[in-house]
């Protein structure tokens, strides 16, 4: 592999694996010197990468919403109809299901409580948010000129934190599923 | 005071401490002897109310959500009507934003790494979720017996635990305030 290849695959493995650490461990658990490992990556190599630990698990909430994003857009490649919200909101909804949530929450309870991390995370936070309304909004097929409809997407992207939130200790899809289907229903009568 | 009050006094005094503690320093910053010297209260006296950290800080989780509770009730002691219902879902919601809500985020963010802890939070978790939505239930005038009703309430408290979490980092009054209002009104239309 060339240089620069070897040097992103390193990168990737690292933010990777920065991710998943983050998950499992929670930010206390979460140094350079065990994502390192976990990647099997020097220590000195992942702090070539990323200086500071906020630096890495920032970059590596960032990196995989990013994914995430691109995976979700590329669900719907021909666009969406009317008749493809249920699909859409369930979509959204497993944005804030498994390991990336489990992260990105880690992250936001350390930020809460670290001056050294909290703007960071605030930042980031707004800036994923952002790109998760656009794409909802694009989905969903909603016409946000028309009064109401800013605000009934964004509630939508809420209740998909909250039930991601409920799904953290336990197992909630067969509850969350109900929920989604009324509310689908309810989303598909405002947005029209 | 007689001896239980003053019993009374100090384990109430831990509890108020530790919700506080868990709130600002998150789980990795709360120990019993941290919350102890907060609550002016010898570290002998706080395991004898509370012999493990778990016991202590489920334990304060569950006590602020009761006086949460009662407090929800109050504000409405004639009962509610329908045109109530944007003030309902507004006191809803108060429930997730504030220190109660952060220390509970940090117990969560906790469990879900923590065996030990896992199986405490999980039970109590559900427990106050379970009272949550029958006073949302009383308070919202909601019909359980009708299809969907039953769904849209869990949908509702699922949002107000997103907004929660989306309050965590910055003060999200203002955007909140629009999505309840557009919210409140779409509830309306469905429970009729």
């Amino acid at each position: 592999m060339p240089k620069q290849d070897r040097s992103r695959a390193t990168r990737q493995r690292l933010l990777a694996a920065a991710v998943a650490c983050l998950a499992e461990h929670g930010w206390a658990g979460s140094t350079v010197s065990v994502v390192a490992e976990r990647a099997g990556v020097s220590r000195g190599a992942a702090q070539h990468h990323f200086p500071t630990r906020e630096d890495l698990f920032t970059a590596a909430v960032e990196y995989v919403a990013e994914e995430r994003s691109t995976a979700l857009r590329a669900l719907f490649p021909q666009g969406t109809a009317a008749d493809d919200r249920r699909a859409v909101v369930s979509a959204l909804v497993d944005l804030y299901t498994g390991p990336l949530f489990r992260a990105a929450l880690q992250l936001w309870a350390a930020a809460s409580n670290e001056e050294q991390l909290r703007p960071r995370v605030t930042e980031l936070e707004a800036r994923v948010g952002r790109e998760t309304h656009r794409i909802a909004v694009d989905l969903l097929g909603a016409d946000e000129s028309r009064p109401g409809v800013r605000e009934t997407v964004q509630g939508l992207l809420d209740m998909a934190r909250g039930l991601g939130l409920a799904n953290l200790l336990t197992d909630d899809a067969g509850r969350r599923d109900r929920v989604l289907t009324q509310w689908a229903a309810l989303l598909d009568d405002a947005l029209g």
